[in-house]
């Protein structure tokens, strides 16, 4: 059994989504003084690798702690779509995903995370691809880049509004292409919220 | 598989370990003024089901984020101590615990989470248990009360300092007793800190 961590460090001052606030991870106690080290958190939700419910953008929608853990778990799928600033449904055309699938796009970014280019001319998941991933029956659909598209959303609003879960800011996926079946892990802190911190893990069998 | 989640939901207001500043979960944005929902999570480290990592209690210790995945995994073990005030040592006589198996003690505590009751006369687990617990070799020991003991933490350090983690405020531990054998998942957020919050789930196969 292997397992491939395809989760970021979260620490102090990670780059934040553009515009929101910088996360902040502090000490507030030491050994010496304290007798123990705590820390403080202090962050919005959408920085470092989290996942999306569909409160964050759907009104009424489901929140973090709603899901059954069952959704979490699932046969995993990573499509190569290095290069392309767009990514469409056809880039599933030919590509077997069983219902229940957790699909991972890799698009390279994922190395560039903590720089400048991380946040430069990301591509954009199309609401097509999105409406195909729905009617493929994935549950979670995952990326190393900071979202499927921008404002108003129609991709997200496609997957959030269809009870697919969306995991940004992935790392490591690059390891996932040469193997040919895994599993995926991805737990995400059990918070009554929009969305949440999540720790991704491929199982190699 | 059956999936049973061992973790409390993670709310506003949450009870904070005494003396600690209560944790704040609050909206920031709504779909009405921004077109998203997001929220601010400001919290301690040692607030609802989380798991300390050795720096919490040892000078230089590992940080959360700095454990291999592996380990997360392990065969679970629950021991149902219901009624001990004080959790010894010969609580483990007999008991088959395999090398890196994930160790929960069934307190009772759990279900009074939120309500005052929780924070009273709470067991303690002694030195000697921890001293045995780390010669089996167990990689994580979670309990459903606040944490093992009180200062100057003589449980906490022999556990962190020999690289056993500790997980506290679990829910749902009368759910394994019944159970043969199941294996355990305790994924943390992969935070650069003392201790994280923790999503902690037995399968069953």
């Amino acid at each position: 059994m292997k397992y491939i961590d395809l989760t970021h460090s979260f620490i102090d001052s990670m780059p934040a989504f553009p515009g929101d606030p910088q996360a902040s991870l502090r000490a507030v106690a030491n050994i010496k003084d304290s007798g123990y080290t705590d820390h403080e958190l202090k962050s919005y939700m959408h920085v470092g690798t989290h996942m999306d419910a569909p409160l964050h953008m759907i009104a009424d929608g489901k929140k973090m702690d709603e899901w059954p853990i069952e959704q979490f778990f699932g046969p995993g799928v990573v499509l190569d779509v290095r290069g392309k600033q767009r990514i469409d449904a056809p880039v599933l055309d030919g590509v077997a995903i069983e219902r229940g699938s957790i699909l991972f796009l890799y698009t390279g970014y994922g190395s560039l995370y903590q720089k400048k280019a991380y946040f430069d001319n990301q591509p954009t998941v199309s609401e097509d691809f999105a409406k195909r991933v729905v009617e493929l029956g994935v549950k979670i659909l995952g990326m190393d880049i900071l979202g499927p598209d921008q404002p108003p959303f129609p991709t997200h609003k496609m997957l959030l509004g269809n009870g697919v879960l969306i995991i940004e800011n992935l790392v490591n996926l690059e390891q996932l292409l040469d193997i040919p079946k895994f599993d995926v892990i991805a737990l995400p802190m059990k918070l009554r919220a929009d969305a949440a911190p999540v720790r991704v893990v491929a199982v190699v069998r």
